[in-house]
């Protein structure tokens, strides 16, 4: 391989569409998995973690460390994601029971300690669920801001929600940590809503997923089954959004996920408007030095898809 | 004339563009300009009402009655967009000195009594100010919101802001006053700048505007010329967006502004996003029963100046 | 009499309290009642209209005006204290079929009528319910701020709380309305829950009452007994805080309440303190140049009820 | 001895009167100091951390642990207290070069590990800064709550403010960790300004101080030189109020802090409020079994100050 992989941390609450990220993260050369951690978020803390590491075992990953972290968000109280996700947060497959053990020693700290350890701006944050992982890590160690390469998260939206009018669900979930991780100066990707909701999972794309013919595929197209289900009959939604895996495509390949620099910030003290990910499109796009966020715009379906589709291929 | 033209109160703050929204309702039949009401916003009280008088001046339109009404916002300071409208409220021209004296009695009184004598549902309200006056109405008396036909209004976007990245100036400059209007269940079309930003007087529309070849023409020319300096200078647009007219020529033909039906509300506690108008754009387009709502989207860029092009015509 | 007595309007929402206060404004030689006006808050506006035209038939005085003004808070809905007034807003008395009709015109218009066409500096405002009828005049008429006497209010708070730990019902009722008064620079004296709560109608104080032998006694008694009944059980009180009168009796003689200047102002945006007057009781006493409001602390309770007593025996 | 002593952890930002809370805790043999953890507060991280190592120098408790932790409140920046702390936050004195080095290990982690490490409920924990590093304690390890015995902290005001009208230093630095911890549901002693102000070092007080006439005697009465006039100045007091020992001093004896238990939650969206705690003080006075909470009212002075000047002889 001519170049190195670029090695994330997948801090997410798996959720379907987590699931799927997970599967693209292993699933591509161009993506080293150091481990993943999980926050409370679409389901409770204990349930998402099960989910990641059955995720990991359905994907004969059982070397990537999985650490569990924080079980509800900064200030507000936790309201999962159940209507979207299930009561077990990965309804409609049935889940491999894990073999390896979760790993000890809390996410947070593992974020941490991961971090200070490797090279300078060697390692990818990408968070997709809520932000209290990484609010918490970058309170507990600022330097981390410093030492990580980038953050890629999936989350907010500029002109999109769906928790409220304006506020996506991993932001609404914990807008303090949003805020937190939003305000520090590392280079920050937002992959909203705007994005995301181009990522649909048509009946052509899961018909691609099902002709793949593994147990994987399988799982895989189960989990799209239900994500089907629940987004028709939450959201309206013909075909579902498949959020999370839009992240590590962007990572892949920048041409898949076209961006437009702006700030953003978040809001925490509105009535109608808690969660929501304020951008300024105003006026002409700054540059990477005037302004260290920038958000998703444009997704390539198909180059998207295809990637996922390799994905699942290359696991077996 | 087979139809009867629309009744309408223009509630204002000219203001360049207002004053090109006074200009259309005078011209076209389809329009019967009830009087103008005035309010703090782009200027001072005393700057706009002056104003507004000598803008009818200049339009020979002298036995339309013009009320002075609040001189700020309800709760928040005024702050004039002395940027956008000059020291006068209406820099560029000169403006002929007003024969016709001010009228008697504020204009939320004049608002109120004109309603309450008119046959029911028969007056439309014009605001393209911050929303002051028309707040305090409702307020002093409720039963306006069942009497009027609608609220066509200029004012916030659902995508858009200028004064902040989410928040446009009328709603912005008095956010408690458009939360009042927002909540009554009169119906209400919402100009806001997601429309109005299309509203363009590019130098094609304005040399149209100068081949008419009148004092009111010169006139409403170089209100465009300061606008286009106005607008360059401030906020990064080539060509200056006309916002208030477009109100008037919705009810002038429909076919001019496209809507959307979806519920809006106003935030007013944010620390980001105050003055948003907070439009919720998820599922399908609610009906007239379910929603008392809607959003312009959609400007028919050539039909509409022909209506200011004939207007300025019309009037001579 | 060697000296003009002082000139009220008293804007109220009457209210067991608002009662007393009425008739502590008709019975004492040094107050001149010009008008009563009315604002939806411890019950409907209909109701404690009514009940404003009830009190004066009780107490003889056909001839005071009283003028309905707003229905409901600026922006938040209206929340009536049935539960401390009942469901009529003076439950436990039979009340008087008023003889004179409700006068025409709004309260807020009369207000402003009633201030600009006097003496500068001659009429006080004693707002005793939500401030929504002063906040809309002051609003429409900016000039009333400088031509009133003063304000002296029943409201608010410095320590204490009813309706939450921190706020007052007639603040909490319209806080913007109160942020608006509040912000003016007219001499307000807030006479809040710290004195109010000092004004028990304990049974001592009753037995004078009754002994006084008149209708209106027993009309005033029976007041408060309801009232005694919905303190006990809505606030754990043993005896009722009179509320209101404190009010009129500061204007009468400022002996019977000690006043503390200090800054206040109130919040509209607090989680759990929207509705609180936030007095700034810091450092030493600020002077009345430096300082235009001030709050009641100190009862004298026996000269207090004394007034009460002798204000029922003077109408007789 | 006949009973164990207390076991604290004090989590502190020295700080004037923190030194002299650390004085305490090591000089009265009902508390044993398990460690001294520090916060970015009256000073910033390092300065604070530096003066924790050199109180414990110059009280010759070189064996007591000293772990740093948050350099910054959760979500707003770190205003530190110059103004009332002096540049090193110990200003007035010569700081002792601590010899021992500070601890490894963060502070949050440290706190974590000896909590559940320890026997349930053995251990109480004394925040007298900012409340981040408890709050991120809290996050990181939600069972913490039920395994310390109580909580009891110096901070907020239930009348009082400093910071503002209604907000204590403490609460308002990082008002969104004093709403997590005053959330949970371990007991909570707020000892707050209404306690503190009350812990006058009167000249009387510090000629006692300065008649025990050691070097610790001699620093301690030095601290307080600074202290009296950083007051004076800043808060218009003419004796300083010393807040923090009064949370020991309650441990150690809690006829020297009279309490009175009510709800106290944290205000974090107030325009005027935010940083304020509050209490509701309304109706009867509530069980330990129905509310977790209680707030400091009465302090035995020449108690507390017997306290002190006793810890002060027995360090030597």
């Amino acid at each position: 391989m001519a170049e190195n992989p670029t090695k994330i941390i997948l801090d997410s609450d798996p959720g379907h569409d987590d699931a799927m990220a997970i599967l693209l993260a292993l699933g591509n050369p161009k993506i080293e998995l150091l481990g993943v951690t999980t926050v409370g978020g679409n389901q409770s803390l204990d349930k998402v973690t099960y989910n990641a590491r059955a995720v990991l075992e359905a994907a004969h990953a059982t070397d990537i460390p999985v650490h569990a972290g924080a079980d509800r968000p900064l200030v507000r109280p936790l309201k999962v994601a159940a209507a979207v996700h299930g009561d077990t947060g990965l309804d409609g497959v049935e889940l491999p029971e894990p073999a390896r053990p979760l790993d000890p020693g809390h996410a947070v700290n593992w974020i941490i300690d991961t971090i200070m350890n490797a090279e300078p701006k060697t390692i990818t944050l990408v968070p997709t669920g809520p932000l209290t992982n990484i609010a918490l890590a970058v309170r507990m160690e600022p330097r981390i801001v410093d030492r990580v390469k980038e953050v890629v998260l999936m989350g907010g939206g500029y002109h999109v929600g769906n928790c409220s009018p304006v506020a996506e669900f991993n932001v609404a979930t914990d807008p303090e940590a949003a805020h937190i991780v939003f305000n520090e100066s590392w280079p920050i990707t937002m992959v909203g809503l705007d994005l995301t909701h181009q990522a649909l999972c048509t009946p052509e794309v899961q018909s691609r997923i099902d002709a793949i013919g593994t147990d994987l595929s399988k799982f895989a197209s189960g989990l799209m089954d239900f994500f089907r289900e629940a987004y028709k009959n939450n959201q309206d939604f013909v075909d579902p959004p498949v959020h999370d895996p839009c992240t590590v495509a962007y990572l892949i390949d920048h041409a898949v996920v076209a961006t437009r620099r702006c700030p953003v910030d978040v809001e925490i003290h509105g009535a109608l408007t808690t969660g929501m990910t304020v951008a300024d499109l105003r006026g002409p796009e700054p540059s990477a030095e005037e302004c260290h966020t920038q958000v998703a715009v444009k997704l390539d379906f198909d180059g998207f898809w295809n990637l996922i589709i390799d994905a699942i291929k290359t696991i077996g």
